[in-house]
């Protein structure tokens, strides 16, 4: 039955296909999944935050009381009191958010690459923050667009560097709060400032929001997409507040573009699990992320504050840091001479890891940064590794 | 807060975008939820079959068991005790399919969506067979290749017609067994003659798979998969065989194109749920899919007898239909005049709804063809539905 395959496949991909690579951060984890390593590296949430008890009698519930319907195939738009429930917890008594303009994708990056799919053509100027995340970055690579960095400075994304650069953009993708990598976030008048120059400009502007509402001090920031609806397309998530292997996340968009991302979705994989989304409504409809996420925000928010004590502690003077008040993340920035990635070489002998920066830059990388990640590591670890981190630092700037 | 949007967004939207259209069939669809409605058009297998108890019993050991791991993020490829699974189910003696040769998809749409990405650049001759599957042209079309028509005949996919036209192709998409939409199978001299001819051209064969269990006569037919693993990418699903509301599937590559769809997953959507996958495993990992779906062999195998016997005692000498030995449809060819769209709007009128066949032609439709789907329709429902439809046929060949 067997065939002699007498000529071999001489594979030919699509030029797209050249632009894939692995994630570098996920080729890290692979190195990271050693117990003796203390990982800095991961853009994992908690397992400790995980309400598994919560999920598991939601899916009892959901599998009992309404079984078929869950199995069955759904809309492609999503589970609609899912979709009702988060406009109503997206709108503001100035914005209103329609269901109509929420679309369930499998996690948030599948809205980065629906996004990437119905805006990007091959050559589009596309605009992102310096350093971005690098699973945006990856997801729009795949479409070939002309990356365009916006400066930051201290206080994230410069707002007004944004005329010189914008004309026939087509989209500005930022993430607004405790930004990954670089934990900033952007002040009030920033961000009013940030909307009205995108709406002035006509720009198409996206926040990718997973981490808002993780904030460890005060309120939470206004959402940019209340700022103005018209013209901002956001992105959240269910991973980080929680959890992540559901894979669950949705995209609000004005409607001509939700209706494009909705099509999209439908030619790319249908639609998302229905049963998860109905066990996830079923977790959340009554209320329990606002007894749920203030447990993440305490956790979180000790170990970053443990991890910001012993950087203040252990790293020489030259090296620079955000002072993140959420998120997950913490930037180094190394004196220039100083180069991450041998620094990561020298931390891996010590087994303690962490993401060097060069990768979350859309352009010129700046080799002197790295990102840390304050989450899964208990403290007296993220005190222990600091401080071998902060010697390896001076030994390299003292050779 | 909330800002005047002076210039309202002139949306530009990809040239890919602009392929982008909904499925014929799910906007029938939303026409046929009325209860009043028989419809044959649905591509949804019966919940009759969806085992509720053991998926709700398969989550709550993976949950309780397994919890926090279930819920983390996973590994891009899949669940390796899944994927293990998966190329041991799929291994003769002959040829033997390695678990890495397996990439989990969230549904099989998405495996169609990635094998576009990677294999597809914008003007790329695709060959299919004529008809073919809908949301596999709908997938594709996304990476805009030149579509050619494979000639078929009553034995389904020519082969023979091959060499002609297959130069430059970058792949032949096909369903060898109980095709959407047409229901035929492949015969075993036109499988082998199908994959030498592939195989000597060096073609690409994509063996789409969702139905091949769902035989209701003698044994299933071997996979092309078997006949050369290193030609052919098979694409299966536990949609029809488990339930589609989890949307699980996998796709089976050559290892050079089945590291690049790993790439293109994670830039995607990063992984597929991994507790769902887990799931599965438990589900599947004893051998329940071989007590389960003979009962789905049975319900449908019945529906389909019932429907081929109405046919041939309601519809009128001039029509041609296929005789499927196994999966969900039922091809109608009608006299060359009449148009299955016109006999579509009178269906309805008297609450009956099919699919008609244009949508499922990548170049020239058969404008007089439809499709019937006998899976979710009861049999006195399927006869007295079938008679309507004979006798709109006749008055509509008699006018």
């Amino acid at each position: 039955m067997r065939i002699e395959n007498q000529n071999p496949i001489d594979w030919r991909f699509s030029e797209r296909a050249a632009q894939l690579q692995s994630s570098f951060i996920r080729e890290i984890l692979k190195v990271t999944q050693r117990p003796e390593i203390t990982s800095f590296a991961g853009g994992l949430p908690s397992p400790a935050t995980f309400p598994v008890e919560v999920m598991r009698a939601a899916f009892d519930k959901v599998l009992s009381e309404q079984g078929k319907v869950s199995l069955q195939y759904g809309p492609t738009d999503g589970y609609p009191l899912l979709r009702e429930w988060i406009a109503n917890s997206l709108s503001t008594p100035d914005s209103k958010i329609l269901p109509e303009q929420v679309l369930m994708t499998s996690g948030s990056q599948q809205a980065l690459d629906l996004l990437g799919k119905v805006l990007i053509d091959e050559g589009s100027k596309v605009l992102v923050e310096t350093p971005s995340y690098l699973g945006a970055l990856q997801a729009f690579s795949v479409y070939r667009p002309n990356f365009v960095s916006v400066a930051t400075d201290e206080h994230g994304l410069a707002p007004q560097s944004l005329p010189a650069i914008a004309d026939g953009a087509r989209l500005l993708y930022a993430l607004p709060n405790f930004q990954n990598p670089t934990g900033r976030s952007l002040s009030l008048a920033r961000r009013q400032e940030l909307v009205e120059t995108c709406a002035r400009l006509g720009l198409p502007l996206i926040e990718d929001d997973p981490y808002g509402a993780l904030n460890y001090r005060g309120e939470p920031a206004p959402k940019l997409l209340n700022m103005n609806p018209d013209g901002v397309i956001y992105m959240g998530s269910f991973s980080k507040v929680l959890t992540p292997g559901i894979r669950l996340g949705y995209v609000v968009a004005p409607l001509p573009l939700a209706r494009r991302l909705e099509l999209a979705k439908q030619a790319t994989d249908l639609h998302t699990a229905q049963l998860t989304q109905m066990v996830v409504y079923e977790v959340v409809k009554d209320g329990f992320l606002s007894q749920h996420i203030p447990t993440i925000r305490k956790l979180y928010g000790d170990q970053c504050q443990v991890m910001l004590n012993s950087i203040e502690q252990y790293f020489p003077e030259g090296v620079q840091w955000t002072r993140p008040e959420g998120g997950m993340f913490i930037w180094v920035t190394l004196p220039e001479q100083i180069d991450a990635m041998k620094l990561l070489d020298r931390a891996l002998e010590n087994n303690i890891a962490f993401v060097p920066g060069a990768p979350f830059y859309a352009n010129e990388p700046a080799k002197n940064t790295f990102r840390l990640s304050f989450v899964t590591v208990p403290p007296e670890k993220i005190r222990a590794g600091i401080e071998v981190l902060g010697r390896l630092i001076k030994e390299m700037m003292a050779a």
